[in-house]
């Protein structure tokens, strides 16, 4: 008993210190702090977009996913944040007609805080780190105009182009 | 302290009972079990096919993921299983030049051991489930030779089609 509540501590100990997670990447220039555990979080959908030949693949944080699979997301419950890691396309090494990620392009960010971030006009919090040393995007807090008129044309979805991908999981 | 190690035991039953996950899904019929759990695993990279119109995510068990980060992958660890979610694909619903998942196709699986798997000449236990009732695939247990016929292109590459997707988390 005395060895499993040691091993239960040490487990539980470890869960903190990954949540904790410092990081050497800075902040986006709005504050955000760069989400050091994304690349672990699950999936809600994938993207190619032909215009600008990329790869996408859209995942979220405990929140997001259960909103997400519970189709509560309009809008996205505050607390969920959405990531979208993207990549130029390449040919799949051993399949001629499949396209697969190549060179990685960055890694965006939507945080839904419908308070935190009222003034900006959508409820999210808006970041993106480029490249692979992750090198925060833009040079002042206004940043992410850029974001916000991108993601215009999608307002009445609660400013997410994404749909997340039918899982059987979602099948009610 | 009392408290502390009911909630401890609260969560490690919390763990087990998921890992456990009682499945109504039927095994495939060389009698690998559904992995109840996938839909939670983490992202080793995605893919288009052009020549079929599917869109795909591949996602991996935690050995899968540790193997993939590490550049560990010819050949994979024992243990590892490696998961690919395929829909149809369909145009995003506000960016006419985005490619989205559309209808669930089928989930299937790559179970690495080399023992168990030695027969059948490629170390892996082979299995699909269909369609968002997630029926099996095959109707005896050699369905899986034509699995194995399609991958015969990458038996080099220990018979996985796919190259984890560079990720920041993988820059040493």
């Amino acid at each position: 008993m005395q060895r499993s509540i040691h091993f239960l501590t040490l487990l539980v100990l470890g869960i903190s210190t990954a949540q904790a997670g410092s990081s050497s990447v800075p902040p986006a220039p709005n504050g955000i702090e760069f989400p050091t555990d994304y690349s672990d979080w699950r999936v809600i959908s994938t993207s190619h977009r032909i215009d600008n030949k990329t790869m996408r693949v859209i995942l979220g944080n405990d929140t997001a996913i259960e909103a997400a699979r519970a189709g509560k997301t309009n809008p996205w419950p505050d607390g969920a944040v959405i990531g979208k890691i993207v990549w130029k396309q390449t040919e799949a090494a051993d399949w001629k007609t499949a396209i697969a990620p190549g060179k990685f392009v960055h890694a965006e960010f939507m945080f839904k805080d419908s308070k935190k971030w009222a003034a900006n006009g959508t409820g999210w919090g808006w970041a993106r780190w480029v490249g692979m040393d992750q090198k925060p995007f833009g040079t002042d807090a206004n940043f992410s105009q850029a974001c916000i008129t991108c993601h215009a044309p999608v307002k009445d979805r609660d400013w997410v182009f994404t749909t997340p991908a039918m899982l059987p999981v979602m099948h009610k």
